[in-house]
């Protein structure tokens, strides 16, 4: 692991301009700060970062409503700390911007600021610029729900969406559903792409109609339900898994409004588990996502990783949490 | 948790019966010990298992060879160890037979010999009765290379395999290779299917001819010889992935036996990094399985399961490494 003093030898410059350019003192000029942060980098001086009290880690977050206690994060973030904090690192929350990725790439961002592994929250990463980077970058790395492949540094941590899958098509196949409807946010996240194919792929291990044509996804919920709902519906889908509980619950009360009944005209599944799901009326049955435990496994895998130990992928078992949106399947009656 | 009162009153028998019952007393009938086992099973009692100075786990192995210095297990062993022994466990090794699986469900096995976890080394468990067990069983369980499905206290622990086969079809590929083979132990095994699919897959992505007449598995190495090597061969491929490490050095073996230069004539790549690659004619380039770190992530996955993290799998990244066995393509001569 590279040191001061390499940095310092390989610019030809003292180990103190070295610190001070790392510090982001004053008195050091910004070529000068971007030469040493540019060989901190290209050295791997990530892994050698040390706090006085410990080490810091970056959790950044796209979107900060995601870490609301109403919302999916907040466990996650809880468990990510629960994790770290007891064996010595502080963590802080970043709001990702694009505007911080688009200034500074994303290694000198952590070196810059003495950050010695990164975790990534929120689902919008692939038309962030730091993607690009992920690719080959040095810094210890956790992506949730995204994935890069082949860099030995970056580990995606998330929750087993074929098992989830697999679990909601036998449930809803078990009530007598033949004909079950997935209904999607845009495909362009990459979370939302293994959901629909692992819906697909589900769907045929289970001997049903697995057919793109029952299936609809939209970068906006009303979309969803003005446009592809009602096809679904019209060709006799009984029973509709959503790619998220946040759609489930806008298809629960957007059926409710055309004068059909859930669960008894059709049953709603949603995905993730969300708290929503327990006041829902009906209450939402979903495929539960184990979030503080991902926040202790997401810490895990950035300590294997800052232990060399390369982590590729890590991912939790899914859990089905039956509640009161789904029933029997009955048909639905064909004049919508 | 179940403790020794739980099974003792759901049996209405003394907590002392169920203590003898349990560690084998003989005067304790057979009956009495089974209905202890079922009983302890049911209440989930693997769980609770404790040792006076630590706690057991059972790593099992389907081979006794493949714990060898020179085989793929003993890295993994040793990483087990090194994690497992600082942190008060005793790890002990199993050669796993049909017999016993058939004398004892894997539960009541688990419970009687006082083992927390379980972790299974070998690749033919496909065919082991356990595997059956393995879709509801209570204790925790890690699988080197086997996955089932839906069941929380299971996890599925390896290297990402389509990673490795992207490394292996763009090295390739950035040599010069079009067509390029692949030769592979019979697809009964769970690891051999998915390694075959992911090399299809990656052809696919790299715009290279995905397509399993380019493929041969058998069970024995000298149908792959005698069959399939000289029919891809015949078909042009210049470059042969194979399966394993053992197929890829008889495949080398043979190539030369028939008068082919490696890599002059053909480029051979396995899969795995045991030993014997370093000391190949010429030495063997090969996707490297990490396997000391397997084994310690084999363990943070047992004891992530026994603290009530359920983690489905962790793959670890694949790495390339370049040897001798693969070099620029060349057109095979026709004539053989």
């Amino acid at each position: 692991m590279a040191t001061l003093e390499d940095i310092a030898k390989a610019l030809g410059v003292s180990k103190g301009t070295v610190s001070k350019a790392l510090n982001g003192a004053k008195d050091v000029s910004s070529t000068m700060r971007n030469a040493v942060l540019e060989k901190a980098v290209e050295l791997g001086y990530t892994r050698s970062i040390r706090r006085e009290n410990g080490q810091k880690i970056a959790l950044f977050i796209t979107n900060m409503e995601y870490a609301r206690p109403d919302d999916f994060g907040y466990d996650l973030v809880a468990g990510v700390r629960k994790a770290a904090e007891p064996a010595g690192f502080q963590v802080d929350l970043i709001p990702l911007t694009i505007q911080m990725q688009q200034e500074t790439a994303y290694d000198s961002y952590m070196v810059q600021n003495q950050y010695c592994g990164g975790l990534f929250l929120g689902l919008s990463l692939r038309q962030d610029p730091w993607m690009k980077d992920f690719e080959s970058c040095k810094t210890p790395t956790v992506l949730y729900d995204n994935h890069v492949s082949c860099n030995p540094n970056v580990t995606y941590i998330g929750t087993n969406n074929q098992e989830g899958m697999d679990l909601a098509i036998e449930y809803l196949k078990s009530l007598g559903h033949q004909k079950i409807g997935y209904l999607s946010y845009e495909l362009h996240a990459y979370i939302y792409q293994r959901r629909y194919y692992a819906y697909l792929q589900a769907m045929l291990e289970h001997g049903l109609q697995s057919d793109p044509a029952l299936t609809g996804s939209e970068h906006h919920v009303s979309d969803c339900l003005g446009q592809h709902l009602p096809r679904l519906l019209k060709q006799g889908c009984t029973a509709i898994i959503c790619s998220h509980d946040i759609l489930a619950h806008s298809v629960m009360v957007h059926c409710q409004e055309l004068g059909l009944r859930v669960p008894e005209d059709v049953s709603i599944l949603g995905f993730d588990d969300i708290p929503l799901c327990r006041y829902a009326v009906p209450p939402l049955s979903t495929i539960r996502q184990d979030r503080e435990n991902l926040g202790r496994s997401a810490f895990h895998a950035l300590t294997s990783q800052m232990n060399q130990v390369h982590v590729s992928s890590l991912l939790l078992h899914a859990q089905l949490i039956e509640r009161s949106s789904c029933t029997i399947a009955k048909a639905i009656t064909e004049s919508l």
